[in-house]
């Protein structure tokens, strides 16, 4: 894809819910200045690690993300940011961009939940590019709207349809 | 800990194994060069991580501890080995002794899983510090001997009594 072309459109994290009947977790992603939301599916060990950061739980030990945001920072990297960089057959790549004492950005390829479980530590921004909130998003005008155009989705869908990303 | 007076041990990766009726994942490492057996109980997700990399099985995208490795062979970095360096309370506490371009030695703290986890992928040294061994290792004469002693052992002991190293 060509990088110049790839329009991003900063995401802010609206939380991880286990959804029923699935009883799968699924992170849900918000337009920052928009009404768009971007729902994944993601495995029960990634939810965790994201749901203990964001409700500032310390665990006595570090867990698998806590180390690898040690490992960065004892090796004088900052994450820039993250970007859900793709949709293909109904599964989202992601980017961790990386900045270390060398070069100014690296990208890494990444499940979406691992680089969104680093960026919640890291507090660094997350984006998603345009053609995947088009493709993925759901628009939801109102709070209202909200409730009922979520329940409707999740009627409708299950994981099989929209496959795990990490399958 | 003085660590100039800090013996290791190398040790072997015997196996991952479900143990009954916990039905929860142990480590099984081995004494390279001697009987000793040195078992951890650790998470089903990093027992997954190890058991996959052991067996060769390749998954579509990256697991969270390949993501980890990626990210530190993109850096430049090797892992020269790990080290299961102290137990305390029953808990495990190990390093990954990383080396990178700038710093020849760099300790992280770990918990083994993750350890194990990042070792398998990068094919190095695991050691363990001798009064680790002592304190919690199990001596084994033969082969005859292994069935009967590790049976005894996982009938008498819980993983409630050998604390959980992540918990």
């Amino acid at each position: 894809m060509n990088k110049d072309k790839r329009k991003l459109i900063k995401m802010s994290l609206e939380g991880v819910r286990i959804e029923m009947p699935s009883q799968k977790p699924i992170i849900l992603l918000k337009e920052a200045e928009g009404n768009r939301y971007l729902p994944i599916w993601i495995g029960a060990f990634e939810a965790t690690a994201i749901a203990l950061e964001v409700s500032k739980i310390k665990t006595p030990r570090p867990m698998t993300h806590d180390l690898m945001s040690n490992i960065l920072k004892k090796l004088g990297c900052t994450i820039k940011n993250i970007e859900i960089c793709d949709i293909k057959d109904n599964t989202f790549y992601a980017f961790i961009n990386i900045k270390n004492m060398k070069t100014d950005h690296m990208e890494i390829d990444s499940r979406p939940s691992d680089a969104i479980a680093l960026a919640v530590r890291c507090t660094c921004d997350i984006y998603a590019a345009e053609h995947v909130v088009q493709s993925a998003g759901l628009e939801i005008q109102s709070i209202e709207d909200e409730v009922e155009k979520f329940k409707d989705f999740l009627d409708h869908i299950s994981p099989e349809d929209f496959k795990e990303e990490d399958k």
